[in-house]
């Protein structure tokens, strides 16, 4: 069996993701469960593994398609072009470069040449780009040229707690207004079918969170509880609304398959408590597969050999994991068998297998 | 040296205040560093005992006057009145029998015929009391039977966090309007001032939570920051504001001796996660000592033998700590020396050493 092909991006240069790379890859246990395909720029990656003085060595190729199985192949995005490199310090330049190489990793993907992606973390402060006005984040860059438009949900993981949030990052005085029972909704399928697609959970079990402390709040009563009771009945198994402060002080979440929290501080404090940096940051609802250490571009520690890159590590096991999941789920849905009878008044031919699922 | 007299409510008698004080007595270890009286029915105590199989005894007592060092004394609240237990259950009796033993610690507490106070958890639910229209907790109850109206402070502590918050527990839609710089200066100075009397901290280092998850809303801009500055060039040491998944995110947070989080789940989600229920809640800014495991009534678990005593012993020692802390802090500054030199224009004798300190 062909070993899967990982796209893996450089990330903000003067960060830590050429670190977290170079010590990933420092032993041969990584390219012998994938083919490790970093997009980034050579010169860079030589400067920082002088730095930290690193073993680690690439084997510089111009396509994806000539990467070797065993080798830890980087696609050369930048040519002969020099990159300015200031460690720890945000640049418009490494802003444009961590651009140009998540460009070309993303393409190479929607074409098949590599099967998933992982990327390293950037500086959205740092990225101007044309088509946006405001760059968001990664994520929605990634929504947005893969035309799965609104699509993406972002679900956070690490070994006993995946978690996933009704709303996006916003300031607390919007939340409350953003709770609806669409929102909810839609991001409970996602969820749903993420879990069973990607990681092939036959019947999977998801925890919804109060959205107030005491969980008896207008939006319990009139949002979250009924639409529990609506998506419980069309097949999502989903349970709730918790108190989360008592969710997460008790095991109580590590008896469900995921989490929805409803905005960013209630679940991801908690989340990167528990976590400490070690979690993961999984693209639910795409057409892709990507994966992110769940951590910022962490410029205070760049070139200090300070980071631990268990974070990329599990990204990309992550990503293993998921791509073989979805090409299992997908398989064994591609080719039903032929309807083994015929309804008179029903003449379709096609098993519709799915139509119990939420989507 | 005498020892420190500890008083300890029953709490709920249907759920897991009983079950949490026979356990914390089984051995000889508490009473050799405190002289323990609990407030609660001899016979409810010996209900438990007998479901629970413990070997726990208590000496009855009539009032705490009679406590005995080296005995786990009981202050029987109840005389000859029988009690129903219904273990698990709300019940409107076990709200008021709940009552009937913190108003009787309360009262000695006041007359200090006890040191300190630790309370076993209640039900709010089942709680009727005249002067109060709603009983949101026993904080509250405590802080108004105190006189100390609006002054408490709730301290949730474990072994490397201590955290209170700007906001009480309230619906998350009105959070961002209470946010103000008298909220947050008051309760930063509540915490300064505990830290350095009760905790014996002499120069605090308290962290402040963003409200936002970008840090950068108009509340950082407008409010907590200038906040901070002003409460900083006013001696107390307060930095900030952080974002919070990512002060929980790191060690950052066993860099200071406190925090200060915005809002209930911001701050106590991540609490929870972090101590699975061994914290501890710690009344600050009250005129008497009082603290509690930072558990709910729990009646799920009543009577099963499941309950981890941990919590009720840390609030002991806690209750301890922080008395003779106190004690010591107030006896340093209760007889200053006198004034070495008088200025013309300065006819007080009295030395304001505590005029550098916030309050």
């Amino acid at each position: 069996m062909e070993k899967m092909k990982i796209g893996i991006t450089q990330g903000d240069i003067n960060g830590v993701g050429y670190e977290m790379i170079l010590k990933t890859f420092e032993t041969e246990e990584m390219t012998s469960i994938c083919t490790p395909i970093i997009y980034g720029s050579p010169k860079v990656a030589t400067y920082h593994r002088k730095t930290l003085g690193s073993q680690t060595s690439f084997q510089v190729i111009e396509t994806a398609e000539a990467a070797k199985e065993n080798n830890v192949n980087m696609v050369n995005c930048f040519g002969e072009d020099e990159l300015k490199i200031e460690l720890g310090t945000p640049s418009e330049e490494a802003g444009k470069a961590a651009m140009t190489a998540l460009d070309q990793a993303l393409a190479d993907l929607q074409e098949g040449k590599i099967d998933a992606l992982v990327t390293a973390p950037l500086n959205n402060a740092t990225i101007k780009v044309e088509d946006s006005e405001h760059f968001t984040g990664q994520t929605s860059y990634i929504e947005h040229k893969t035309n799965d438009e609104k699509k993406a949900l972002k679900l956070f993981i690490s070994n006993n707690l995946r978690i996933a949030l009704a709303t996006d990052k916003m300031p607390v005085s919007e939340i409350a207004s953003h709770i609806t029972r669409d929102a909810i909704a839609e991001k409970l399928v996602i969820l749903h079918n993420t879990l069973k697609r990607d990681f092939f959970i036959d019947n999977p079990r998801i925890a919804v969170l109060a959205l107030n402390p005491f969980a008896d709040g207008q939006e319990e009563t009139a949002i979250i509880t009924p639409v529990i009771d609506e998506l419980f009945k069309r097949g999502v198994r989903c349970i709730g609304p918790y108190v989360a402060d008592q969710f997460f002080g008790t095991d109580a979440f590590t008896r469900f398959d995921a989490v929805l929290a409803m905005y960013y501080d209630q679940g991801i404090a908690a989340f990167k408590a528990l976590t400490q940096n070690d979690g993961i940051n999984y693209t639910a609802g795409l057409s892709i597969i990507r994966t992110a250490p769940a951590i910022g571009v962490s410029y205070e520690l760049a070139g200090k050999d300070m980071v631990d890159e268990q974070a990329l590590r599990q990204a990309i096991y992550i990503a293993i994991d998921t791509t073989r999941n979805r090409n299992r789920f997908d398989k064994e849905r591609s080719n039903p068998l032929k309807k083994q009878y015929f309804e008179k008044r029903d003449d379709s031919d096609k098993l519709k297998l799915d139509q119990e699922d939420a989507n």
